[in-house]
C-alpha cells in the first residue's frame, strides 16, 4: 500500500511560453523505454515479485525505496508536460468553438489537443503508447541489478538529450532534477551489485561520460547534498537501506548518505484552465461553484483546504 | 510523491496448490484493459492533469484518494500471481538444470517461467502487455468521470469473471475483496457525477446485475462495513473526500462513510524461492548469507528489521 | 448481409487548398480511440455478438441501425481526407519522376504520400493504427449500452476539438455533421439506458459542456431536423426502433423521431488523379481507356454508368 | 452509405457440442493477417480512396461489390465463433456466481469468457487484435489489385488450414461457404488485373494447390453455382461488374456470371443466453420483459417483429 | 551462417547537409511494412523454413541469394541514414551541454537525437517499429512467391516516393541503386512463378507503371547492366541459380545473367562522431587512444587494420 | 555486404516425435526480447550505426563478428522449431483434406498450423511478433557495451529455462550450444568494457549462477574448447579482435582464443514436407519434377548440387 502526499518533488517554474514541440520531446521521459515509467513500474514490479525477501531484506528495501521515489518522478514529468502546454489555446473565450486550436495543427504531438486536455500521456516523443514489454522482472536478483544499471544508463542519456533539445525552463527545472536524482539510483544499483557480487563498478562513472558538473541545472541539487542522499519514503518501513546504500560516491568521492524521510518537497502549481479543449469544462468556474457549495453542505472550510504553490 | 508501507490491503492465504493456468488468467486482472494496472494509472494520470484543482478540490482529493489505493490493488494481483504460481516448478535442488519445468510446457503463460521468475508480469490473460492506450484522461472532469464510472463497471464484470474461472483460495480471496472495494470506487464516481451534473446513477446498481450478496467471499467484507468506506490514503491531505462521498449506497442503503485514515492491511507473506528459475537465485541462502553481513557491517540488527507474515 | 449505396452522407465540398497537416489531424476521427471505425466496428460487434436478440429485439434493433449509419461515418471521414490531400502533389506531369513531393517531406502524416495514394489510412493523428482492442464487446447489454454512451461523449470531445484545429471546408463540413449525428446517437443509448435501468442520463447533455447552437456548422443540420431522427438503414428489417427512441430531445425538449428509411445522403465527388503517387496510375488515362473498352465489349452504355458530383 | 439486412450468408448449423479451442482457432479468419476483417477493410479502404473512379468505373464497381459482401463474411465468421461457444458455461442457474467457469480455464482463447460474452472478438488464433497496418491501400489499381490476389490467396491458405484444423459443424459450414466465395473474389481480381495489364494467371489456380471439389463442404456451393456468380449488393448502384467479370472460369472452364441482387441468405440463429458471463444479462428473462412493454408502448406488434431462424 | 563483408553495395556520398526530415521519410524504406528489414526478413525466414528444398533446389537456391543480398540493401539504407543525419547536432564542444539540440526540436523523428546517437532505427517514417507480422512465410512455395512479387512491388512504390519526397545527395543515390536491384528481385519472383506455375507476369513490368529509364538515378546502374544480374553471394553454395533466372528481362528484353561471385561493392564512409549525442562518447578521441594502445598491446599494426572509404 | 553459407552451425538431430508446445515455448529464443532475433539485430544495428569506426577499429570488429556469429543462431533456432514440428501432420496423403490438424487444435502456438507451414516465425513463446522496440542502439560506444552485456545475461536466462522445460533432442541440442556460444559473447563484451573503462565485471559469471559444467549438453562444446573461441566471420575484414578479446575466461581462467575464420558447421538436415499444410505444396513431387527439368535445360547437373546432411 502506499499513501499520497499532495507535494511534488521540487518546486517547478509556473507556465511561461507554451512550447508543444517541447512538450512532445519531454513525453521521452514519460513513456520512452527508458523514461520515468519504466523506472518507475520496473522497480515497482520487481519489488512486488520479490522472493524470499526477508533474507534478502537489504536489497528489497533498496528496490522499494528506490521505486517509490519514481513515483515522483513520473509526476514531475507529467507536471512539466502540463505546464509547458499551458496557454498553448487561447483562453479568451470569445474564440471557442472557432478555430481555436488552429495554431497548433501540425505541432507537437496531436494527441496533446486532440485526446487530451493538454497534459501529459502514458506516451513517448513518438505519441507511441508506454507498454508493459518496458518491464523486466525475472526475479533473479543479480539480473534484476544488471538491468537497473542498465536501465539507469540509459535513462541519463535520454536525459540529457532531453536538456539538450528543450531549453523550456520547466524542462530544464525537471532535467537537471532527475539526472542528479537518476544518478543516486545508478550509485545504489551499482553498490547493491558490488555487494552481491564483488563487481566494481565505479569505473562506469558517469556515463555518458559527461562530468556532471558541467551541467548548471544540476548544480543546486548537487550543492545541497542531493546526489549523496537516497531518501526512505515510508513512514515506518524498509529500515536497511544503510546497509547496502553506503560508502564514498563514485564521482565526488564524497560519502553517501541515508536520510529517514521522504523529502520534503515542494506544492504544486494549481495550473489554469484551458476552456479551449474542456480541460476541465468548458465553462470551469461552474464546477468551482459547484465545488463550493459541495462544501459547505459537508461542514468543510469555505475556502478549499489543499494548498498549492 | 508517496510514501510506501510494507503491508498489503489483506492477508492472502499463503501458497497451496500451485495453479498455473489460474494464475495465467488472474493476470486480465492485472494487465487487460480493465485490469487494475488501467484503474491505478487511469486516476493517476487523471489526477496528475488535473486542471484547476484548487477549484474543483473536492473531487480532485477524491481522484487522488482512489488512485492511492488502487496502487495496493495492483499489488496484491500481483502477490496472488505470485502464490499461485509457487510451487509450480521442483525446489529439490537436485533436478536442476534438468527438465525441472519440463512438466509446465503448453500449460499458462509461458513467460511466467521462460521470462520472469514464476512472478507476475504487466500483462492481460492472453500475455499481451498493459499499454498507455488503455489510460483515458481528457482533462474535461464530466468526461473523465463517465470514464472511470465504465471503466469501474467493466472492472467490476472482469472480476466477477475471473471469480469464476478461478476457484485457488488466493484468487477467490482476491476477487471477494476487489469487488467490494470497486464497488466501492464505482458509487463514488456515480456521486461525483450526480453532484456535478444532477444526473441519477443509482438504478445502475449493480452491473452486471448478479446481487452482491450472492457472492461468498466478499461477504465478510461487506459484514465488517467495507463496502461503505472510502479511506483517506495521506497523511495529511485530501481533507474533502466527505464533500463528494456521502449518502446512502444505491444497493444497500446504508450511508457511505470517509475514512480519515488508510485501512490497517496486513503483512504481507514472504513467497520462498524458486531456484528452478533462479528467484531470487540458483542458491538463495548465498543471498541471505551476503544480506546478513552487509545488515551487521551497517550497524542493524541481527535479525531482518522487516515483517512479514 | 449489407447492401451499399453509392452516395454519402452529406454533399463534402471540392477539393480546394490542400491541407497535409489538417488532413493528419482529422485521421483521429478515422483511427483514433474515439474516431468512427470505433463507434463503428463496436456497434457492429455487439450485434454480432447479441444473443438472446429476439427477446431484446427493440435494443438489438436500435444497435444495428446506428451500427449501419457509422459505415457511413467512416466513407465521409475518409472522403474528407482525400479531398484535403487533393492537390498536395503536383498533378503538372513534368516533374515526375522528379522531386514532387518534395515540399511535403516533414508535413503531416508520411505515410499518405509514402504508403498510400494521398487517401486515408486506418490510422490516429499520430500515425498509429486503429486496433481490435478499440472495440467492447462483453455481452453484457447494460454494459454495452454504459460502454456506447461513453464511447459517444469521448467521441464528440475529439469532433469538437478537430473542428477547432481544423477549418478546411471539408473537414468543417465533416464535423458539423458528425456532431450533430453522433449526437443523435448519443440520445439514443441514453434511452436505451433508461428504457433498460431507469437510470436518468439527462442531465449529461451537452457533454464537453459547450451548447451545440454555438457551433455555426451543427446548424443546417440542426435545422433540417436531423439531430432528432433516427434513421432505419435497411430495406426491410430492424423495425422496432421506435421503441427505445422516443420522448424529448434532451437538449432542446423536441420530439425525438424515427425516420423509416434511409436518408437520401449526396453523390460523391469523383476526386481527380494524382499521378506523382501513381494514383491511380502514374498515367490515369490510360486505365480510362480500357475501362471504356471493356464497357463496350459487356455491351454496357458508353458513358459510366455510375453517379458522381 | 450502407444498408443493412437481418441475414445471414448462409444458414449456419444450431449449437452443439461447444468448442472453445476450435472457436480460438476460427479466430484466425477473423481478425488473423488474412481473415475476414482483412479482406473486408482492406478492399473498404481501397473504394474509398478510389480517385478517378469514373473514369475507371468497372473496377471500381467490381472492388465495391467484393467489399460489400465481405461485410457478410465477418459476420458469418462472428456467427460461427457464438455458435460454438454456446453452452461453454452452464446456464443452469443455481452454479453462478460459483465456479461457473471452471472448465475453461486453461482453454481456448481466455478473453471469450474473461473480457467477452463467449462471442467473437477482432482479434487472431493467439488473441492479438486485428489492426490497421493489415491494410494497403496504395491507390494505384496495378499494385491494390496486385495486394488483393495475393491477399485472397493467403486467405485460401488459412480457410483450408481451419477447416482441417475444426470440423465442428458451424466451422465445417462456414469455411467450406468461404472457400468458394473467397474463390470467386480471386477470379475477379484476377480477371481485373489480366484486363488492365494483359498478364494472364490462370494458371495459378487452385493455391494451395489442392483441388476444390475435393472439399466436401464446397460441393453444396459449387452444385448450385456459387463459385460462378458475383453478386451485385446494391440496389441501384454498382452496374458495370459484367465489364470485367466475365468469361470462362479458371479451375473448371464455366462460364462466370453477374447477379443482379444480393443472394437470399438466410435468417439467423436467435443465440441463446449465457448467464455464467451476463450475456445479455445475469438474468435475460428480465430484459425480454421490459422489451414486451416498450414495444406496446410504442404501439408495436405483441411479438417481436424481426425473424431469426 | 554467414560471413560478413567490411563494405558496402555502393559507394555513397559522404556527408553534406543535414536532412533529419529527409532521413524520417527514410525510414519508410527501412522499417516500413515494405522496407528493406522486410524483404530481407521475409526471404530469409521463408529460406530457412524451406521443407524438401533439395528436391526444390532451384528455388532455394535463388530465395537465400536474394534473402543474402536484401541484408546489405538494410545496410546502405542504415548508412545514408546516419550520412543524412551526420551534421544535424553541432560538433563545436563549447555548446555541449547547452542546447545543443535545441534547433532539432520538432524536426524529422525524435527518437533519432534523443534515443539514439543520430543514426538508424529499426521504425518505419512514423516512428513505429518494424515487427514480425510484416513476415510471411506460409512453407507453400508457390505462395510464398506471390507474397514476395506483391513485396517488391510495394517496395518498389515506396521507394519511387521516396525518391520524389527526399532529393539529398545520398537518399537519392541509395532509392536509384534500391530501385534497379529491386527490379532485378521482382524479375527473378515472377521467372520462379512462371517456371512453377506457367503464369506470365511479363505484362505486370513495370509497376508502378512510371518507366525505368525516366529515373536519372537508374541510369548509371542500368548502364553497367546491373538490372539484368543475379549475384550468387556466397563462397561455393547455392549454385542453381540459372535454373530460374534466365530468359529476357520483361522490360528491357535484354538477356537475364547470373553473376557467379558477389558484387564488389565499396568501401563504407567512416561517419564522423557526433559528440552531442555522444556517439561514440562525449569525447571520442579517448576511445581512439584506449583503441591504440589495445592494438599495440595484441602485437596489431599500429594503424587501423581495416578500410574505409 | 554478407555471404552465406549453406551450413549451420552444428548438426542438429534428424526429426523425431514432433513436439508442437515445446516448439512454442522454443519460440521465446526466437523472437522474445532476450531472444536471439535480439542478439542479432541489436549487434547489427549498433554495427551500422557505429561512428568514428576507425578510430575504435577493435571495438568496431569484435561488434561486427558477434553479429556475424548471431545470425547463425537464428538459423539454428528456426531450424530447431521446424525439426520439432515435423511430423505433427499426418503425411498420409489419404486424410488431407480432412481433419488433418484436429489433433493439434488447442496445442502449441496456432500460428505453426494455420499461417506458416510447421516452420519457425519471428515470435515469442506467446506468439507475438518480434518488434524493433527491441533494439538499442544509442550510438554511445560505453552504453552500447552495458545493454549488450545485459542482453546476453537476459538471454542465458532464458536459455536456461528454455533447457529446463523443453527436453526434445533437437531443442537440447540447440539450448546446449548457445549456452556456450552466449557466454562466449558475454565474455568478449565484459572485456570490452573493462577495456573501456576499467571496469571489472568478472565477478558477475556466471549469471545465473548455475555453474555451467552442470549443464550436460554444453559439455561437449565445452570439451572442444568452443567457449573461450571468438571466430572471425569474414574472408578478409575485421582482424582486430585479438586486440579485445583476450586474457582468462572468467570462468575457468583458460586462455581466451580467436580463431582466424568462421568455425565449419554441419550440413543442415533436408525435413520432409507437410503436405497438410502445403509446405512446399499439397503435391511436393510435383515441384521436385519441374525442379529437375530446369536444371537440366540451365545445363547444369542431374542431380540437385547443394549438400543436405
Amino acid at each position: 500500500m502506499i499513501l499520497r502526499l499532495d507535494r511534488v518533488g521540487i518546486a517547478l517554474p509556473p507556465p511561461s511560453d507554451p512550447d508543444p514541440p517541447g512538450a512532445a520531446a519531454v513525453q521521452e521521459l514519460m513513456g520512452g523505454k527508458f523514461g520515468e515509467m519504466s523506472t518507475w513500474l520496473n522497480y515497482t514490479f520487481q519489488s512486488f515479485n520479490f522472493r524470499a525477501r526477508q533474507g534478502a531484506r537489504p536489497f528489497y528495501d533498496l528496490l522499494c525505496s528506490i521505486a517509490t521515489e519514481e513515483f515522483g518522478h513520473v509526476e514531475l514529468v507529467a507536471a512539466t508536460i502540463n505546464t509547458m502546454l499551458t496557454g498553448a489555446s487561447p483562453t479568451d473565450d470569445g474564440r471557442a468553438p472557432d478555430a481555436a486550436l488552429a495554431e497548433l495543427k501540425g505541432i507537437g504531438n496531436p494527441q496533446h489537443f486532440l485526446a487530451g486536455g493538454q497534459g501529459a500521456l502514458p506516451q513517448n516523443s513518438q505519441g507511441r503508447p508506454w507498454n508493459g514489454d518496458y518491464v523486466f522482472s525475472s526475479g533473479d536478483l543479480v539480473e534484476d541489478l544488471t538491468h537497473n544499471f542498465f536501465l539507469e544508463t540509459g535513462a541519463r542519456n535520454n536525459k540529457l538529450k532531453v536538456y539538450e533539445m528543450v531549453d523550456h525552463p520547466a524542462a530544464r527545472a525537471l532535467t537537471g532534477y532527475l539526472l542528479v536524482r537518476g544518478g543516486v539510483h545508478r550509485v545504489a544499483y551499482a553498490r547493491a551489485f558490488e555487494n552481491l557480487t564483488g563487481a566494481d563498478l565505479t569505473k562506469l562513472f558517469p556515463t555518458p561520460r559527461i562530468p556532471t558538473e558541467k551541467i548548471p541545472e544540476c548544480k543546486p541539487h548537487i550543492e545541497r547534498g542531493d546526489h549523496l542522499r537516497l531518501y526512505r519514503f515510508s513512514p515506518e518501513d524498509y529500515r536497511e537501506l544503510a546497509a547496502v546504500f553506503n560508502g564514498p560516491h563514485p564521482e565526488t568521492d564524497e560519502d553517501l548518505e541515508v536520510v529517514d524521510e521522504a523529502p520534503e518537497g515542494a506544492l504544486a502549481n494549481d495550473l489554469p484552465a484551458q476552456p479551449a479543449v474542456f480541460a476541465p469544462d468548458y465553462a470551469p468556474e461552474e464546477i468551482a461553484e459547484i465545488a463550493k457549495k459541495l462544501r459547505q453542505s459537508a461542514g468543510l472550510p469555505k475556502e478549499p483546504t489543499g494548498a498549492v504553490a
